[in-house]
């Protein structure tokens, strides 16, 4: 379904290396999974579910710590009360549209009854962008069998990006949108770690749009490439997810997950107020198994060191949201609305021109 | 279903007068309702929802200001990003089990779908208390339907408490816990107002339990009246909802619901660690509708007129959770499971004893 | 100064045994000095500073772990960001009144500069009350060198309470506060940990004092004892210092700070509009090198071993606020006011009468 | 002391038109004053104090509303829990070093007692950047005259930028740092606003300066402009105080002010571990009197019109950080150390280079 990833067109963001696969699942243990639906009959479906397993299928019995910042709040994301309160992640994270959390909740919540015997987190983390343009959405498409599905798609290696799982009736910056995920090697005094962002890219303006800092969005403005809408608007929300397999804590965590901000600011984002911006970061680098019976051995980066795990997620999450638009590819959708996919020949042509 | 109300019984709380019915639907245009489901076959129900309208069935269209404190965030409330980043609610409130929360959630937005035509507020608020002792969790028996009929079913004036909605299955300081609620009447020199509570007690410990400053808990021991559980265990979690129709400012609704503490403590509890102990109080005095096209007139009373505000939502949270045992009949659940109602004899007895 | 601790009166609080000192200091390492000005030319003095050493002196080179909550946002208490965004603490904790806190801050930074070259940690946490009524607050009366002394007085061991340091001119539930401490022995599946609490009480009303739950403030009523204040009105603002010598997360001593609430409301405090009510806590159990060259270990309490830190932190901050009263003597200052100390005779009276 | 606005070069950041002087005081009401120190003997002084006042000296009777957001918090501001609290702010906010926050505070409170009998707001805001490279921060050089020199040169109309008063000797992106504005017209359904921004900028890294996105900072790298430091290291910190004549109530002030965040990301900031990155919002348009008797009248924007206000902060912030860079002149100091100045001509040049 992608098309191409930003680098496959020769345009680098940052200044550190990539992982193998330039994805999240670089962070080893990392698994994603997607499940699509797109049919028009008897309702328009655009939507699906992307399913992130922070530790394979384990992090139930070996939680993960975690952090969270809100750029914007108007939006969704469950399970985040214990996520604050104890700094731990034991579930699954699941992304969908506005209308499906629930299910997807519910879903994760019976799959751990049925796999676990019911025993264990009961929290899950599910966020969601809208759709609703391209998507029937108050047709309520998922249900719990789509969740399973994802979550038996979910492997390591490289990521569909663009128009699938939970992004597949997203739209970015007034081009068709998606999923992208994008990744970065670390080193630092404490040692070589990954870090690896997984977007799922709703929001934004065109003429905000910025590659690599040049004015993307400007140069192919709403004449060449017609805005998804008809009447002008503020499209809406972006959720960003951050993995690390550094042993950081739960502050730590939170920090690099408000580094999202400076990643999507670089790209054009200014979280618009209908906006949903919520970025969650985990860190697998300490075991925390859920029913420690005594005091746990834990290490921590100390702070001073983390300076690179700060560009490595604004560069990722840069990276990410623009892999989510060369991916993506135009979308026909619900009441004939269509989502014009990001021309990489005029992107390129705009980048050339600004070589110097 | 309910035995008595703490004032049947001569005992009071606090020094403030309550409203007409003690309840937070003195709260004018706060209603109501209750679906419960207890039946054996084919797999055990002790459940239920609960829903509470802002503004009767017009918050959609016309929010509420609204504020969030957590004690301790072991338990889920969906939609709070927005309440933290708007400070406006504008959505039914809905209490419920732990594994019922997607469905319910989905559900009042297929309300605002089938109702409304979709236009709206699509981040409800839902929160949860876990039932598993006495209901069959793993069934998920809440469908939407069930929802819609709590919503119908929402009114003005008394409410049942005790074994109803989604205080059904609860269990409170190892008693038979529920549903309770109390208000307050509050003068200062900005006005007369009303302040209220509705509260799903499923939280404490026996011994820790104080009715009025006194020791009831200690009195009325494991020894005279059995635990609900097998071993002993911290029972998990309370969720207090507060309302008033006071003119008050997001940050203040947020002052308000942190002083649900206060309540909670003088009754006993404490905030385990298994604990979702979220407070949530919103306020009506102000009009804000969802499509204004200009700058909204408001008023705010002064923050230094709020100490008896503070004192109402104390008084009323510690009655509504005395309510809610006072109430709730003994039950005999899933696997046998049973947790005896507070007997009301010896409460009166332990009153009376520490009386001079 | 001291007149008595409650335990010497024959009350106990809560259930969980005391430390050797039942202070603040049973935690080792932790060391508290006071530096108390008491004057009345040229201008009236009723104030002070007290220190409280997290690790002797070595918390620049070695930090500590540390979280805060705040009941209610009235006041001030400096260098809390870097807590929140480290959870790490690397300065000694200083008490005074809110025209000092300036004065205190900066003399912590020289003292930093001239005991150690300047190096190391520069956000020192100065927290305050406001002792106005007794003492001549506009005076600016605290230098420096106060500050230096009250450093050189800290020790581990025995802590002065009632009218010193910090705490020399202030008043609690209008009876004559001040500076108070306690402490609690904790066993969990972790071990045995010691929790410590020291608060400067300078909050509450009269008519809401409770003594283990019993309504001691009703029964000592104004017209026995009178109110400090020519016109009834709320005092205002506690803080509160918790140790730990566990090694809990920066997530779990934020945990522990929050519950300073519960021991406050159980004492009679509600968290008045003009009252900074600020908790923070500190632990020692994990070592934290300021200038780390690589990953450090920690250790970690489990989150569900928690449970008896609460009831630590609840109790020893009930009994802490009791322990500033009993301390505390009567007495008179700034323009003749007058602030009674809490009749120790009275307060035995009112207990007997509830004992049955 | 100013060399020139970035105007001045021709070059223009974001598409909303700037207020008349393109400065924080474009907001009716408020006003700056600036005391710098710049000696040699008998220790090296390049320091100072700015002062803002929000509602020119009447703020501490009559409030504003006001919100933060901590980008990074390795920094100190005070006031904040009351901000917090309340959502207000009634005390000049002054900016200044690291080591002078505290006699800043304490002569904030003195200039109350002094001018205003002592009545009123006892929780100033005063925040800090480190300028211990050029300046001899040892010596603690301000005194409370000083700060009162400030505000006694507190002014609307044109605001003096770069190395003056709390700016004097900060370093931003390796170049000459210090205190710059800028502002922005706002139209929306809510009718015609200003929104300002003051920066003292000392933070960044060289590699990392955008201007309008171009990759300034690679171009003039430290081969062409040596960096102030000896051994490259991340200089820190920039504090942002945004002001608007909206009736923005706290909650969206708070949202303005996360939105610092954006114009930094895209001047090339990125919140390193040792900056504290500290965003204060505060908002005029209504009127909140300190001793209100009754209930208040106030105006809010619907948040659904704030969009312009998010862009025009981003755009203020990130003009203001390139103002301060282009007004700061090349500066030696403490130990001979020398911050160079961002040479105007080369800057001139890189731009036209990427002129298309």
């Amino acid at each position: 379904m992608a098309r191409a990833r930003l680098r496959d067109l020769g345009i680098t963001i940052g200044k550190l290396p990539p992982g193998g696969n330039n994805a999240i699942t670089d962070v080893p243990g990392v698994w994603v999974g997607h499940h699509s639906l797109v049919y028009n009959e008897p309702r328009c479906a655009r939507t699906g579910v992307t399913v992130i397993l922070p530790r394979q299928d384990t992090s139930r019995e070996d939680h993960v710590f975690a952090g969270f910042h809100a750029l914007n709040g108007n939006g969704e994301m469950t399970g985040l009360l214990w996520v604050k309160e104890s700094g731990m992640l034991g579930s699954p994270i699941a992304l969908t549209n506005t209308s499906q959390v629930g299910i997807v909740r519910d879903a994760l919540t019976e799959y751990t009854v049925r796999e676990h015997g019911g025993a264990g987190f009961r929290l899950p983390v599910v966020a969601e962008t809208w759709d609703g343009w391209l998507n029937d959405i108050d047709a309520f498409h998922l249900d719990k069998g789509h969740v399973f599905e994802a979550i038996a798609e979910a492997r390591p290696g490289p990521v569909p990006e663009g128009n699938v799982g939970g992004g597949t009736g997203m739209i970015c910056h007034d081009f068709k949108g998606g999923i992208g995920t994008a990744s970065r090697l670390v080193a630092c005094e404490s040692g070589q770690f990954t870090v690896g962002a997984l977007v799922q890219a709703n929001h934004g303006e065109r003429g905000d749009l910025r590659v690599d800092g040049l004015p993307v969005g400007c140069e192919i403005g709403l004449e060449l490439v017609p805005s998804p809408w008809e009447d002008m608007q503020s499209s809406s929300s972006i959720v960003v997810i951050i993995a690390t397999d550094a042993p950081l804590l739960p502050v730590q965590c939170k920090r690099l997950a408000q580094r999202a901000t400076i990643g999507m600011a670089r790209a054009g984002g200014i979280g618009h107020n209908g906006s949903g911006d919520l970025f969650l970061a985990f860190a697998t680098g300490n075991h925390l198994p859920a029913k420690a019976g005594c005091t746990l051995p834990l290490a921590m980066i100390p702070h001073h060191h983390l300076n690179p795990f700060f560009y490595a997620v604004a560069e990722s999450v840069e990276e990410a949201i623009l892999n989510a638009m060369t991916a993506a590819e135009t979308m026909l959708g619900y009441q004939g609305h269509t989502a014009q996919e990001l021309p990489l020949d005029l992107l390129q042509q705009v980048m050339a021109k600004y070589q110097v």
